[in-house]
């Protein structure tokens, strides 16, 4: 197998596929000097993202969802013809359009392990980060199902729980449970940080309804953008909802400020 | 002592003072029969609030900010000449004013302990919850000074570290460090819970970013309402902000979406 990209997601695939697969052969290929140094220790290393993928049987392409279609572009004269390529990016119509661009639909299936940390990079991979957790598999009605199995066994095989969906239907909802949350996490840090707060009497709720604004722009910028259509309006609705609570609470509203904490917490405790 | 009210941080003072202070006298009142019972474990328990006062040096009053002035009252007759009353809320101009209606402003000090918790109830409550902790002791004008230093002691007695502010200061500064995010969350979890969201997907982003609006409306609904002045403006600021990241989207515009996404992101960082 071969991975393209060395961030924390790739090289918590290799080394989770040394620890769980060890006779399988890895090859790494890294942008980063850095990465590919660290990557080293998992893989053989590639000098390029051709070269890395070839004889592989499964290809993952692990970087920032705007660089998918060039990283596949470099790297598709070295992809054997039967070989499976995916990706790890939590966006998945761009991720199909740019495999169809390029004109390997068939044998391109995409992958979101929803598995991320704000905390990017290779030095905070882990072995054990896909273990029990959701893996969307997406597909096109053009991709091969053998494609998609394959997929489907690689995710199941470093421990995580593969949902197939369509590509549309995962950016829906994943625009809803994960880039909401991230925007609506930003947004708050944003203020928070215009208004010099006295974060030294903080307690661990600022800590935790911010943590993930500290997620890396390169990625998280084209994730939005790419998903823009889904998460504009959702952003409209948090604003009406910010909007109703103000109003409660400028009238006095003990009943209107109840209801909307009252649902708040209905569904957090359904978590 | 006396502890009037016995849920997760009033078991908690109960907790540590036993923990730390084991000389000191302890009795508590509760309102529940249930808290009532499992405060026996650590105080002497009291059939009224004024009973449970009787000789006490130290009277803390652990309740909703809007049953602090009715507790009081029900307490007031049993509470010596001398003794330091506190509280524990998470507001303090209406605690300063509770007291000044009651007539006691000079040995009422407001504390305000930052180490709740969306777990409420005394079977959460733990000895160690304000060790290393902030707690903000506030005092006005006509407060006795020795009855601040009473109170200062008191929570570094039990490992708090003490700021000292005045009440409309405390108001303000929490309002953004504790009361925004809290709202946040609310309504975040709201929308959420509006969108038959795909929580079998999610990843911990979504429960950090919504965790606290786990918390009581019995608690939460008084402290935005008794805070409004400062919260509401934070949350129209925080609409705003909201408004300019959708705006940004619509247009693809990636380097106003980016510039919302580095702000957040340097706030979080500052932590």
């Amino acid at each position: 197998m071969a991975v393209l990209g060395v961030g924390l997601l790739g090289a918590s695939v290799l080394k989770a596929v040394a620890a769980r697969f060890p006779g399988a052969r890895r090859r790494a290929w890294s942008r980063s000097a850095t990465s590919r140094a660290q990557a080293a220790d998992w893989a053989e290393t590639a000098a390029s993202p051709a070269a890395a993928c070839e004889g592989a049987d499964i290809v993952v392409a692990a970087c920032p969802v705007d660089s998918l279609g060039s990283l596949l572009a470099d790297a598709a004269r070295g992809i054997a013809p039967g070989a499976m390529v995916t990706d790890v990016g939590s966006t998945k119509r761009g991720a199909h359009a740019a495999a169809v661009s390029l004109g390997f639909p068939a044998r391109f299936v995409g992958s979101h392990p929803m598995a991320g940390s704000e905390k990017g990079g290779a030095g905070e991979s882990r072995a054990d980060l896909f273990e029990g957790r959701a893996c969307i598999v997406t597909s096109l009605a053009s991709t091969e199902p053998e494609a998609t199995d394959v997929a489907e066994a690689f995710w199941r095989g470093l421990g995580s729980r593969v949902h197939r969906m369509d590509p549309l239907a995962h950016d829906a909802a994943v625009a809803t449970i994960s880039h909401l949350p991230h925007a609506a996490a930003s947004v708050l840090a944003a203020l928070l940080g215009s208004r010099a707060p006295r974060t030294d009497l903080a307690a661990g709720g600022l800590r935790d309804t911010t943590r993930i604004a500290a997620g890396d722009p390169d990625l998280w910028v084209p994730i939005l953008m790419e998903n823009a259509d889904h998460v504009a309006p959702l952003l409209a609705a948090l604003s009406a909802e910010s909007d109703a609570l103000r109003v409660a609470l400028e009238r006095g509203d003990a009943r209107a400020t109840r209801a909307i904490l009252e649902r708040g917490r209905e569904f957090r405790k359904s978590l």
